[in-house]
C-alpha cells in the first residue's frame, strides 16, 4: 500500500494522470508541453518552450517548490535541426526560466511525435524538495 | 560501494538487467512490454498494453508493491496516431490495471521502435514503497 | 528553496546543465554519448558505447561512485536493427564496464536523432549512493 503521495492534477487529462506527484523528497511532474491554457500551441520552439517552462513553474508552485529544485531534465525535440537552428532561443528561454545556471542533468533526443502533431518539445522533469 | 540492492531477475535477459530493482523507498522497473510468458505479442495496442501492465504488476508483486506504487510512467509508442485512435481502449485497459484514477505523472512520445519490431508500447515505470 | 545539491559540470555544455546532480542518495547523471575528450565520435555503436560508459564512470567517481551504484539505465539507439547486430559487441562492452552482470533496470528505444547525427547510442543513468 502506498501512502503520503501528494498529488496535484489539472487540465484536460486530470482523470488519467497527475501533473505532478510527490513522495518523499521526490517530485515527479508529468511530461510539460507548450499549450497555454486556452489550449493554444504557438508555431516557434522557443515559444513553445516557454510556455512548456510556464507550465512546469506552476506545477512546482504546487507543491511550494521553485525551478532551483530541479534536478533532471528530458527533452523531447520533433526536429533535432531546427532544435538547433534555434537553440540559442530555446536556451535564452530555458536560462530566464531557471533565472541562474541550471543545477540540473539533461538529455536531449529527436522523438518522431508528441501528442499532437503541432508540438515540437516536451520536457519531463524530476524535482527534489 | 553501492549497498541494499534488492534485484529482481526474469526471463531472457537476465544476464543483462533487472526488471527491478529497489534501493531505499524507490523501485525502477525495466521497460514492460506486451510479450506474454509464452513470447507471443498479440496485434492491437490494447492487448500489448494490458500485457505490459500484467508483467509490470509482476514485477511489483516481486517486491509486495501493487500499482499503488506508482508514481511515474514514461510510455513509447511507435505509432501516436493509432494510439490516439485506440486510446479509449488503451485507456480502459490502464484503468482496469490501476483500478482507480492513477495516481502517476505521465510523458507519452513516439519513438521510430522498440526492441522488437511486432512492438507498438513500452511502458516504463518508477515506483515509490 | 533547494538545498545540499552537489553538482558536476564538464565540457562544453557546463553553462546550461550539469553532467551529474547528487541530491539524497541519488545521482542523476546527464545522458552520456561516444564523444571523447578531443570531441571525435567514433564510427561503431559498440566503440560509442565504450566511450559512453567511460563518461559514466568519470561523472560516477566525482561523486565517489562506481557502476555498482547505477540502478537504471535508459538507452536511446539510433538504429535498432545496426544495434540488434552488434548487440554481442554492446552487450560485451557493457559487461566490462560493470565488472560483473548489471543490477540495473533497463529501457531500450530507437529515438530518431540524437544531439549529433554521427551518434548512435546515448545511455541515460540513475545511481543509488
Amino acid at each position: 500500500m502506498s501512502n503520503s503521495k501528494q498529488v496535484f492534477r489539472s487540465g484536460i487529462y486530470k482523470d488519467y494522470f497527475a501533473q505532478g506527484i510527490k513522495t518523499g523528497n521526490t517530485l515527479h511532474l508529468a511530461g510539460q508541453v507548450g499549450i497555454d491554457t486556452e489550449g493554444n500551441i504557438p508555431e516557434s520552439i522557443a515559444d513553445q518552450t516557454k510556455l512548456a517552462y510556464d507550465n512546469i513553474q506552476q506545477v512546482l508552485s504546487e507543491f511550494n517548490a521553485t525551478m532551483e529544485n530541479i534536478v533532471d531534465e528530458t527533452i523531447f525535440v520533433t526536429d533535432m535541426s531546427d532544435t538547433m537552428k534555434n537553440v540559442e532561443n530555446v536556451f535564452s528561454v530555458r536560462a530566464q526560466a531557471y533565472g541562474a545556471i541550471p543545477e540540473v542533468s539533461q538529455t536531449l533526443v529527436q522523438v518522431v511525435a508528441l501528442v499532437s502533431p503541432k508540438l515540437k518539445i516536451e520536457i519531463k522533469c524530476i524535482a527534489h524538495l
